[in-house]
């Protein structure tokens, strides 16, 4: 089973709990035990899990980036000017996956799924897609 | 099949082996083909694959993460004051996921499976689950 | 269904596009839907995916990866000499997964799949596993 989620980015860096669109898909396939796959297609954008009740802890991790990963530099030779995002990209990498458990996400009590953008704004998929275990 | 191993950590950042404890599960689980989740709902921790044949390379590891998002920085706004804890696990992720080929992990020689706890020391859950090649 | 490629690097940081190669394999397994994983076995390497359109965003990403971890730092206490190697693998992570859809990798339009060695050159082994949606 999958959906795609579409999600619009506010900002250049964007980082959106997108927990409660999957918990719906996942209540929707009626799976009990399993795996998601949470997926972005998309080379500026990176999915992660994290604290979700805190929102500085987002805060902190969208500064920490820009400062070891800068917008600007010299010596990128990209001519769009968005390497930044693309290293963001690729470094976080673009999927999560979460075990399925009782028909939950098993995610720690404070974690959430995050949409991670980084050359908003923009409409970005993202792919759900539940694998059921096999007897 | 799924288990739940738990590990208890004994500083603040503490990388342990866990192979020997996927391949016992493994083992139990008698699967010959499939994919093996390694998981852990913690938002300060993560798994990774790397060398685990000389601990200098996981001294260098923590030193480099250290150095590149350091405990303390006056621009961090999370109040518990383990930011660095956070960002470190978000970019590594929360999980690796391992072939299993003819019984055993799919690891190179000198591989092996890495829980990383950056706010440690702590008691920390990890999820370990065997899917098996469906014919 | 699993296949093995082998890849030969021709510098010490080679970023390879691995795609065309993953497409062969996913046509021959006749899987319409379903996950493919992508994954090295090897403690230097990595597996991401990013921009395959424009060079420059892998120049971009190779410039910024060495900058943040320098292949030399008299504080690296590795004996072979290479940590940066594995740092980087650890952190990038050796494995990405890409839904199947279709019959096809659900890549966006500019978006590869590449294997990445930080320490070659080398001969390097890609594990790519396919599996197939169950009804």
């Amino acid at each position: 089973m999958k959906e795609i989620l579409r999600i619009r980015t506010t900002k250049r860096t964007s980082i959106v709990n997108i927990t409660p669109y999957i918990r719906e898909i996942l209540k929707r396939s009626g799976v009990r035990e399993g795996l998601c796959l949470v997926y972005v297609p998309h080379t500026t954008a990176s999915v992660f899990i994290n604290e979700g009740a805190d929102p500085d802890v987002l805060k902190d991790i969208v500064y920490t980036l820009e400062k070891l990963i800068p917008w600007e530099d010299p010596s990128y030779e990209h001519a769009e000017g968005n390497s930044a995002a693309h290293i963001k990209s690729a470094i976080i990498g673009n999927s999560r996956i979460v075990p399925i458990s009782e028909g939950n996400l098993l995610l720690g009590t404070w974690e959430s799924v995050f949409l991670a953008e980084f050359d908003g704004p923009r409409e970005r998929k993202v792919v759900v897609k539940i694998f059921p275990d096999v007897d």
